[in-house]
Protein backbone atom coordinates (compact mmCIF):
# COMPACT_ATOMS: atom_id res chain seq x y z
CA UNK A 1 0.00 0.00 0.00
CA UNK A 2 1.36 3.30 -0.82
CA UNK A 3 2.24 6.29 1.67
CA UNK A 4 -0.45 8.35 -0.20
CA UNK A 5 -3.34 5.60 0.46
CA UNK A 6 -2.29 5.10 3.78
CA UNK A 7 -2.94 8.20 4.28
CA UNK A 8 -5.82 8.51 2.83
CA UNK A 9 -7.64 6.30 4.35
CA UNK A 10 -6.24 7.05 7.51
CA UNK A 11 -7.64 10.59 7.34
CA UNK A 12 -11.14 8.67 5.58
CA UNK A 13 -11.10 6.40 8.93
CA UNK A 14 -11.67 9.79 11.05
CA UNK A 15 -14.11 11.44 8.70
CA UNK A 16 -15.94 8.12 9.32
CA UNK A 17 -15.89 8.73 12.83
CA UNK A 18 -17.07 12.24 12.99
CA UNK A 19 -20.11 11.57 10.16
CA UNK A 20 -23.11 11.52 12.27
CA UNK A 21 -26.16 12.74 10.61
CA UNK A 22 -24.55 12.74 7.36
CA UNK A 23 -26.10 9.60 6.99
CA UNK A 24 -29.22 10.80 6.50
CA UNK A 25 -28.58 12.88 3.16
CA UNK A 26 -30.84 12.36 0.51
CA UNK A 27 -29.79 12.16 -2.92
CA UNK A 28 -31.35 15.70 -4.52
CA UNK A 29 -28.65 19.13 -3.85
CA UNK A 30 -30.40 20.60 -1.20
CA UNK A 31 -29.48 23.86 -2.31
CA UNK A 32 -30.92 22.94 -5.69
CA UNK A 33 -27.87 24.47 -7.69
CA UNK A 34 -24.20 22.76 -9.44
CA UNK A 35 -20.91 23.83 -10.18
CA UNK A 36 -18.48 23.65 -12.78
CA UNK A 37 -14.78 24.55 -12.32
CA UNK A 38 -11.58 23.17 -12.67
CA UNK A 39 -9.83 20.55 -11.20
CA UNK A 40 -6.75 22.29 -9.74
CA UNK A 41 -5.51 21.39 -6.58
CA UNK A 42 -5.61 24.72 -4.93
CA UNK A 43 -9.38 25.01 -5.78
CA UNK A 44 -11.90 24.10 -2.72
CA UNK A 45 -15.23 24.76 -3.91
CA UNK A 46 -17.22 23.59 -0.35
CA UNK A 47 -14.54 25.91 1.21
CA UNK A 48 -14.68 28.85 -1.10
CA UNK A 49 -17.98 28.73 -2.00
CA UNK A 50 -19.64 27.50 1.43
CA UNK A 51 -21.10 24.24 0.69
CA UNK A 52 -21.83 21.72 3.30
CA UNK A 53 -21.98 17.70 2.32
CA UNK A 54 -25.75 17.77 0.51
CA UNK A 55 -25.79 21.28 -1.06
CA UNK A 56 -24.99 21.16 -4.34
CA UNK A 57 -23.53 19.24 -7.53
CA UNK A 58 -19.56 19.86 -8.11
CA UNK A 59 -18.24 19.06 -11.68
CA UNK A 60 -14.62 19.85 -12.08
CA UNK A 61 -12.26 19.35 -15.01
CA UNK A 62 -9.05 20.26 -16.29
CA UNK A 63 -10.25 24.13 -16.84
CA UNK A 64 -13.94 23.65 -15.69
CA UNK A 65 -14.50 23.95 -19.45
CA UNK A 66 -17.97 22.96 -20.85
CA UNK A 67 -16.78 19.57 -22.05
CA UNK A 68 -19.57 17.12 -24.11
CA UNK A 69 -18.95 15.29 -20.42
CA UNK A 70 -19.44 18.47 -18.21
CA UNK A 71 -22.79 19.46 -20.11
CA UNK A 72 -23.55 15.06 -19.71
CA UNK A 73 -23.33 16.13 -15.86
CA UNK A 74 -25.24 19.31 -15.69
CA UNK A 75 -28.39 17.86 -17.96
CA UNK A 76 -28.72 15.07 -15.32
CA UNK A 77 -28.00 17.60 -12.38
CA UNK A 78 -31.05 19.74 -13.64
CA UNK A 79 -33.08 17.02 -15.51
CA UNK A 80 -32.67 14.19 -12.68
CA UNK A 81 -31.60 15.74 -9.79
CA UNK A 82 -33.12 19.05 -9.46
CA UNK A 83 -30.88 21.90 -9.91
CA UNK A 84 -31.87 25.38 -11.06
CA UNK A 85 -28.59 26.95 -11.43
CA UNK A 86 -25.49 26.83 -12.22
CA UNK A 87 -22.47 28.91 -11.75
CA UNK A 88 -18.89 28.42 -14.42
CA UNK A 89 -15.86 29.25 -12.34
CA UNK A 90 -12.19 29.30 -13.60
CA UNK A 91 -9.31 30.97 -12.30
CA UNK A 92 -6.37 32.56 -12.23
CA UNK A 93 -2.58 31.08 -12.85
CA UNK A 94 -4.52 27.99 -14.59
CA UNK A 95 -2.71 25.50 -15.64
CA UNK A 96 -4.63 25.27 -19.06
CA UNK A 97 -2.62 28.67 -20.46
CA UNK A 98 0.55 27.25 -20.11
CA UNK A 99 0.53 25.13 -23.07
CA UNK A 100 -1.00 24.29 -26.70
CA UNK A 101 -2.88 21.26 -28.06
CA UNK A 102 0.77 20.92 -30.29
CA UNK A 103 2.74 21.45 -26.90
CA UNK A 104 0.81 18.32 -25.57
CA UNK A 105 1.13 15.93 -28.34
CA UNK A 106 4.46 16.20 -28.58
CA UNK A 107 5.28 15.72 -25.42
CA UNK A 108 3.00 12.73 -24.84
CA UNK A 109 4.57 11.56 -28.38
CA UNK A 110 7.86 11.43 -27.20
CA UNK A 111 6.97 9.57 -23.81
CA UNK A 112 4.33 7.52 -24.90
CA UNK A 113 6.20 6.19 -28.31
CA UNK A 114 5.75 1.94 -28.66
CA UNK A 115 9.89 1.63 -29.07
CA UNK A 116 10.91 4.01 -26.05
CA UNK A 117 7.91 2.18 -23.69
CA UNK A 118 8.55 -1.54 -24.79
CA UNK A 119 12.57 -0.82 -24.16
CA UNK A 120 12.20 0.49 -20.72
CA UNK A 121 9.96 -2.88 -20.47
CA UNK A 122 6.61 -1.95 -20.72
CA UNK A 123 4.13 -4.33 -22.76
CA UNK A 124 0.81 -5.23 -23.46
CA UNK A 125 -0.30 -1.82 -23.84
CA UNK A 126 -3.52 -3.24 -25.56
CA UNK A 127 -4.79 -2.42 -29.39
CA UNK A 128 -4.55 0.93 -28.82
CA UNK A 129 -3.36 3.42 -31.48
CA UNK A 130 -0.63 4.59 -29.02
CA UNK A 131 0.55 8.32 -28.68
CA UNK A 132 -0.95 9.17 -31.83
CA UNK A 133 -4.13 8.90 -30.38
CA UNK A 134 -3.23 12.58 -29.03
CA UNK A 135 -3.62 13.94 -32.35
CA UNK A 136 -7.63 13.43 -31.98
CA UNK A 137 -8.10 15.18 -28.67
CA UNK A 138 -8.93 18.74 -28.55
CA UNK A 139 -7.16 19.45 -24.82
CA UNK A 140 -9.69 22.63 -24.68
CA UNK A 141 -6.26 25.09 -23.26
CA UNK A 142 -6.87 28.16 -22.26
CA UNK A 143 -5.78 31.78 -24.14
CA UNK A 144 -7.78 34.31 -22.04
CA UNK A 145 -9.66 33.35 -18.75
CA UNK A 146 -12.57 36.00 -19.18
CA UNK A 147 -12.83 34.88 -22.56
CA UNK A 148 -12.87 30.84 -21.89
CA UNK A 149 -15.31 32.02 -19.05
CA UNK A 150 -17.93 33.82 -21.58
CA UNK A 151 -17.49 30.89 -24.05
CA UNK A 152 -18.20 28.24 -21.56
CA UNK A 153 -21.33 29.94 -20.46
CA UNK A 154 -22.26 30.64 -24.16
CA UNK A 155 -21.78 27.17 -24.82
CA UNK A 156 -24.21 26.07 -22.33
CA UNK A 157 -26.67 28.59 -22.52
CA UNK A 158 -27.15 27.68 -26.98
CA UNK A 159 -26.59 23.99 -26.42
CA UNK A 160 -30.04 22.24 -27.50
CA UNK A 161 -30.31 19.65 -24.31
CA UNK A 162 -29.63 22.51 -21.97
CA UNK A 163 -33.06 24.17 -21.28
CA UNK A 164 -33.47 28.12 -21.96
CA UNK A 165 -34.43 28.98 -18.42
CA UNK A 166 -31.55 27.82 -16.04
CA UNK A 167 -29.78 31.19 -14.84
CA UNK A 168 -26.11 30.20 -15.92
CA UNK A 169 -23.61 32.92 -13.99
CA UNK A 170 -19.61 33.12 -15.18
CA UNK A 171 -17.25 33.66 -11.92
CA UNK A 172 -13.38 33.86 -11.73
CA UNK A 173 -11.55 32.38 -8.43
CA UNK A 174 -8.54 34.44 -7.82
CA UNK A 175 -5.80 31.29 -6.55
CA UNK A 176 -3.97 34.47 -4.66
CA UNK A 177 -6.87 35.92 -2.52
CA UNK A 178 -9.36 33.15 -2.52
CA UNK A 179 -12.34 35.76 -4.13
CA UNK A 180 -14.48 35.30 -6.45
CA UNK A 181 -15.40 37.56 -8.77
CA UNK A 182 -18.10 37.98 -11.30
CA UNK A 183 -17.55 37.37 -15.31
CA UNK A 184 -20.21 39.77 -15.87
CA UNK A 185 -19.44 39.84 -19.98
CA UNK A 186 -20.86 36.40 -19.52
CA UNK A 187 -24.10 37.69 -18.35
CA UNK A 188 -25.79 38.69 -21.24
CA UNK A 189 -24.33 36.24 -24.23
CA UNK A 190 -26.88 33.50 -25.80
CA UNK A 191 -29.95 34.52 -23.03
CA UNK A 192 -32.71 32.93 -24.89
CA UNK A 193 -35.46 35.48 -23.63
CA UNK B 1 -29.03 38.64 -7.65
CA UNK B 2 -30.08 35.25 -6.72
CA UNK B 3 -30.52 34.28 -2.64
CA UNK B 4 -27.76 31.30 -3.80
CA UNK B 5 -25.70 33.86 -5.80
CA UNK B 6 -25.61 36.23 -2.43
CA UNK B 7 -25.06 33.38 -0.36
CA UNK B 8 -22.07 32.24 -1.80
CA UNK B 9 -20.37 35.47 -2.38
CA UNK B 10 -21.05 35.70 1.64
CA UNK B 11 -19.49 32.60 2.25
CA UNK B 12 -16.54 33.60 -0.09
CA UNK B 13 -15.84 36.74 1.52
CA UNK B 14 -15.29 35.28 4.96
CA UNK B 15 -13.23 32.33 3.07
CA UNK B 16 -10.97 35.24 1.64
CA UNK B 17 -10.66 36.67 5.51
CA UNK B 18 -8.97 33.43 6.32
CA UNK B 19 -7.00 32.80 2.94
CA UNK B 20 -3.25 34.12 4.53
CA UNK B 21 -0.76 31.25 3.51
CA UNK B 22 -2.96 29.87 0.62
CA UNK B 23 -1.95 32.67 -1.31
CA UNK B 24 1.46 30.99 -1.79
CA UNK B 25 0.39 27.51 -3.14
CA UNK B 26 1.90 26.81 -5.81
CA UNK B 27 0.15 24.98 -9.40
CA UNK B 28 1.30 21.73 -9.11
CA UNK B 29 -0.32 19.62 -6.62
CA UNK B 30 1.79 18.92 -3.73
CA UNK B 31 1.09 15.20 -2.98
CA UNK B 32 1.27 14.44 -6.42
CA UNK B 33 -2.30 12.81 -6.74
CA UNK B 34 -5.65 12.87 -8.45
CA UNK B 35 -8.93 11.17 -7.66
CA UNK B 36 -11.53 11.03 -10.31
CA UNK B 37 -15.03 10.53 -8.44
CA UNK B 38 -18.76 11.61 -8.95
CA UNK B 39 -20.45 15.30 -8.98
CA UNK B 40 -22.06 13.95 -5.90
CA UNK B 41 -23.43 16.57 -3.25
CA UNK B 42 -23.20 14.04 -0.81
CA UNK B 43 -19.23 13.27 -1.46
CA UNK B 44 -16.66 16.28 -0.29
CA UNK B 45 -13.54 14.90 -1.54
CA UNK B 46 -11.55 17.48 0.51
CA UNK B 47 -13.16 16.17 3.20
CA UNK B 48 -13.60 12.53 3.33
CA UNK B 49 -10.06 11.93 1.73
CA UNK B 50 -8.10 14.38 3.99
CA UNK B 51 -7.15 16.99 1.39
CA UNK B 52 -5.76 20.43 2.17
CA UNK B 53 -5.60 23.19 -0.69
CA UNK B 54 -2.83 22.72 -2.99
CA UNK B 55 -2.86 18.97 -2.49
CA UNK B 56 -4.30 17.29 -4.96
CA UNK B 57 -6.07 17.28 -8.12
CA UNK B 58 -9.89 16.34 -8.25
CA UNK B 59 -11.99 15.45 -10.91
CA UNK B 60 -15.96 15.02 -10.94
CA UNK B 61 -18.95 14.29 -13.09
CA UNK B 62 -22.22 12.71 -13.23
CA UNK B 63 -21.00 8.81 -11.76
CA UNK B 64 -17.17 9.85 -11.42
CA UNK B 65 -16.74 7.75 -15.45
CA UNK B 66 -14.11 7.80 -17.11
CA UNK B 67 -15.15 9.42 -19.67
CA UNK B 68 -13.17 10.99 -22.39
CA UNK B 69 -13.26 14.62 -20.65
CA UNK B 70 -11.53 12.39 -17.53
CA UNK B 71 -9.25 11.08 -19.30
CA UNK B 72 -8.03 14.29 -20.62
CA UNK B 73 -7.95 15.76 -17.42
CA UNK B 74 -5.86 12.51 -15.77
CA UNK B 75 -3.55 13.07 -18.75
CA UNK B 76 -2.68 16.46 -18.66
CA UNK B 77 -2.68 15.91 -14.26
CA UNK B 78 0.32 13.55 -14.81
CA UNK B 79 1.71 14.83 -18.00
CA UNK B 80 1.65 18.96 -17.02
CA UNK B 81 1.56 18.86 -13.44
CA UNK B 82 2.92 15.90 -11.98
CA UNK B 83 0.58 13.57 -10.29
CA UNK B 84 1.97 10.14 -9.87
CA UNK B 85 -0.94 8.12 -8.70
CA UNK B 86 -4.84 8.23 -9.04
CA UNK B 87 -7.75 7.10 -7.46
CA UNK B 88 -11.42 6.10 -8.98
CA UNK B 89 -14.48 6.74 -6.53
CA UNK B 90 -17.71 5.96 -7.35
CA UNK B 91 -20.30 5.18 -4.65
CA UNK B 92 -23.06 3.90 -2.92
CA UNK B 93 -27.01 5.20 -3.53
CA UNK B 94 -25.81 7.04 -7.22
CA UNK B 95 -28.16 8.82 -9.16
CA UNK B 96 -26.07 7.59 -12.16
CA UNK B 97 -27.91 3.68 -11.19
CA UNK B 98 -31.30 5.14 -10.82
CA UNK B 99 -32.45 5.34 -14.77
CA UNK B 100 -31.34 4.15 -18.62
CA UNK B 101 -30.14 6.34 -21.83
CA UNK B 102 -33.52 5.27 -23.33
CA UNK B 103 -35.48 7.22 -20.01
CA UNK B 104 -33.02 10.05 -20.07
CA UNK B 105 -33.93 10.30 -23.77
CA UNK B 106 -37.64 10.12 -23.23
CA UNK B 107 -37.18 12.98 -20.76
CA UNK B 108 -35.45 15.10 -22.46
CA UNK B 109 -37.54 15.03 -25.71
CA UNK B 110 -40.75 15.84 -23.75
CA UNK B 111 -38.88 18.61 -22.12
CA UNK B 112 -37.34 20.52 -24.74
CA UNK B 113 -39.69 19.57 -27.52
CA UNK B 114 -39.42 22.72 -30.10
CA UNK B 115 -43.15 22.61 -29.83
CA UNK B 116 -43.51 22.86 -26.51
CA UNK B 117 -40.49 25.37 -25.66
CA UNK B 118 -42.39 27.73 -28.36
CA UNK B 119 -45.37 27.68 -26.86
CA UNK B 120 -44.32 28.59 -23.71
CA UNK B 121 -42.36 31.80 -25.20
CA UNK B 122 -38.86 30.46 -25.75
CA UNK B 123 -37.54 31.23 -28.67
CA UNK B 124 -33.76 31.55 -30.27
CA UNK B 125 -32.22 28.12 -29.23
CA UNK B 126 -30.26 28.50 -32.34
CA UNK B 127 -29.38 26.57 -35.00
CA UNK B 128 -28.74 23.06 -32.60
CA UNK B 129 -30.66 19.93 -33.30
CA UNK B 130 -32.97 20.31 -30.09
CA UNK B 131 -33.96 16.99 -27.72
CA UNK B 132 -33.15 14.48 -30.46
CA UNK B 133 -29.62 15.67 -30.00
CA UNK B 134 -29.83 13.46 -26.41
CA UNK B 135 -29.70 10.33 -28.88
CA UNK B 136 -26.43 10.92 -29.51
CA UNK B 137 -24.70 11.10 -26.02
CA UNK B 138 -23.79 8.11 -24.20
CA UNK B 139 -25.42 8.63 -20.79
CA UNK B 140 -22.44 7.08 -19.24
CA UNK B 141 -25.21 5.12 -16.70
CA UNK B 142 -24.42 2.57 -13.60
CA UNK B 143 -25.77 -0.84 -13.67
CA UNK B 144 -23.33 -2.28 -10.85
CA UNK B 145 -21.37 -0.35 -9.17
CA UNK B 146 -18.17 -1.97 -8.07
CA UNK B 147 -18.39 -3.42 -11.67
CA UNK B 148 -18.24 0.34 -12.92
CA UNK B 149 -15.26 0.80 -10.89
CA UNK B 150 -13.55 -2.14 -12.29
CA UNK B 151 -14.80 -1.12 -15.69
CA UNK B 152 -13.40 2.65 -15.34
CA UNK B 153 -9.70 1.90 -13.94
CA UNK B 154 -9.33 -1.03 -16.90
CA UNK B 155 -10.46 1.78 -19.15
CA UNK B 156 -7.49 3.97 -17.67
CA UNK B 157 -5.27 1.51 -17.45
CA UNK B 158 -5.53 -0.18 -20.88
CA UNK B 159 -5.91 4.07 -22.65
CA UNK B 160 -3.58 4.49 -24.94
CA UNK B 161 -2.85 8.18 -23.47
CA UNK B 162 -1.93 6.84 -19.75
CA UNK B 163 1.30 5.78 -18.61
CA UNK B 164 1.30 1.90 -18.05
CA UNK B 165 3.15 2.54 -14.64
CA UNK B 166 0.89 4.93 -13.15
CA UNK B 167 -1.08 2.92 -10.40
CA UNK B 168 -4.62 3.63 -10.28
CA UNK B 169 -6.69 2.38 -7.57
CA UNK B 170 -10.66 1.73 -7.11
CA UNK B 171 -13.13 2.80 -4.72
CA UNK B 172 -16.64 2.81 -3.64
CA UNK B 173 -17.46 5.31 -1.06
CA UNK B 174 -20.62 4.72 1.13
CA UNK B 175 -22.92 7.29 1.57
CA UNK B 176 -24.41 6.28 4.88
CA UNK B 177 -21.12 5.59 6.77
CA UNK B 178 -18.63 8.62 4.71
CA UNK B 179 -16.23 5.20 4.73
CA UNK B 180 -13.86 4.55 1.57
CA UNK B 181 -14.16 0.86 0.95
CA UNK B 182 -11.12 -0.43 -1.88
CA UNK B 183 -12.58 -2.22 -4.72
CA UNK B 184 -10.00 -5.18 -4.99
CA UNK B 185 -11.42 -6.56 -8.06
CA UNK B 186 -10.11 -3.55 -9.68
CA UNK B 187 -6.32 -3.82 -8.44
CA UNK B 188 -5.75 -6.94 -11.08
CA UNK B 189 -7.11 -5.51 -13.92
CA UNK B 190 -5.21 -4.22 -17.00
CA UNK B 191 -1.67 -4.35 -15.58
CA UNK B 192 0.89 -3.53 -17.85
CA UNK B 193 3.84 -5.06 -15.89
Amino acid sequence: MSLTLEAILEANRRYVESFGEKRNLSMPPARRFAILTCMDARLDPSKFAGLQEGDAHVVRNAGGRASEDAIRSLVISYKLLGTREWFVIHHTDCGMETFSDEIMRGLLAKSLDPAVLEADGWHDRGSGPGSSEAQYIDWLTIRNQEESVVEDVQRLRRHPLVPPWVPIRGFLYDVRSGALRPVTAADSVGMAK
